[in-house]
């Protein structure tokens, strides 16, 4: 049964390999593809090629760029005593959200997961040593996320780190502002009375 | 405040135009984008590419073709004597998907719409007129959406090719299968029980 031209389904195919896309919303987008102007079509591929062309990993933090080094790294007014490692160049934003932090960060690629084959050699580790000899950060923030592989790569992290004088810190789990404790999971519930402070 | 880099940035806003994704979904979708290797990125900017390239409305029905005729009005084993009205391409593939009907195809481009400035005039109407002259098709099937606009191109297009001697049909509305009466609006109740038939 002839469904759709062969363009067509090899667009969808292309969609469906996007986080997030199945079938009916591959069809949906390729079909609004097909139907406005063809200049805003184009301009979708033509921003895949231009980001895939010029955009790489920033060999100081290894944060998505595509000036050397990146808008952090160089930015004039950022303080450079303080590096803030994450997982994915992504989680940059969400730290950035919150208009408080000013300093580095470090972008590791992933996590450790022994199960998925990902080892500390697989991880940006290295540069992040390497940015530490020179003896001006004083304090290493890790906010991998709070999952199984993140607290692993904390605790990696700070065993690696700590015997180089430098601060190592965690950002703090709990539950979530604005939330109700009766929707609160038993482990998070657990770290936020671990995690209580003084009043 | 430094976010993305500038070609990562101009990805999300072109991703935000497709319909259904907003900022987060953009976010995500370009990081991944960026993350796998460049030559599935790069395959998916060709396939938007390809696809506004060699595809186009296929003369006869209106439908999306790479060839002309399409796969269904050049099909074989095509009816030739009943043609279904839809409203957008992408409907043909709901019809398809019943494996019942084997019939030709006309592809309206939308429906009627005072409103929205949608006239006749804007719609594919005037290439069905044509498809009927040859005296070939004995029924035309209206199958555009049970909607305000989608019933009111329904009349329309009755009232136009009934004195052509040709039999015109609308697809039935009412409850769908396996759904709960309880759950029905009073519209699709109201439709269902006027459309009751013997058993």
């Amino acid at each position: 049964m002839p469904d759709f031209a062969a363009p067509v389904s090899r667009l969808i195919d292309e969609l469906k390999r996007l986080p997030g896309i199945g079938q009916k919303t591959a069809q949906r987008l390729a079909f609004h593809l097909m139907r406005v102007d063809g200049e805003e079509a184009l301009a979708l591929a033509e921003a895949i090629r231009g980001a895939r062309e010029s955009v790489h990993a920033c060999p100081v933090c290894g944060n998505l760029t595509d000036v050397d080094p990146c808008l952090y790294c160089g930015g004039p007014g950022r303080n450079r005593k303080t590096i803030c490692v994450v997982e994915e160049a992504t989680n940059i934003l969400s730290i950035e959200k919150t208009r408080q932090y000013g300093g580095l960060y470090h972008v590791l690629g992933g996590a450790l997961s022994p199960l998925g084959g990902i080892g500390p050699e697989k991880l940006n580790i290295k540069s992040l040593l390497e940015r530490l000899k020179s003896g001006i950060v004083e304090e290493v923030i890790i906010a991998t996320n709070p999952t199984v592989e993140g607290e692993a790569t904390a605790m990696y992290l700070s065993k690696l780190l700590k015997p180089l004088g430098v601060r190592v810190t965690r950002i703090a789990t709990g539950v979530p502002v604005g939330s109700e404790l009766e929707y609160a999971d038993e482990v998070t519930m657990l770290k936020a009375m671990e995690g209580r402070r003084e009043l």
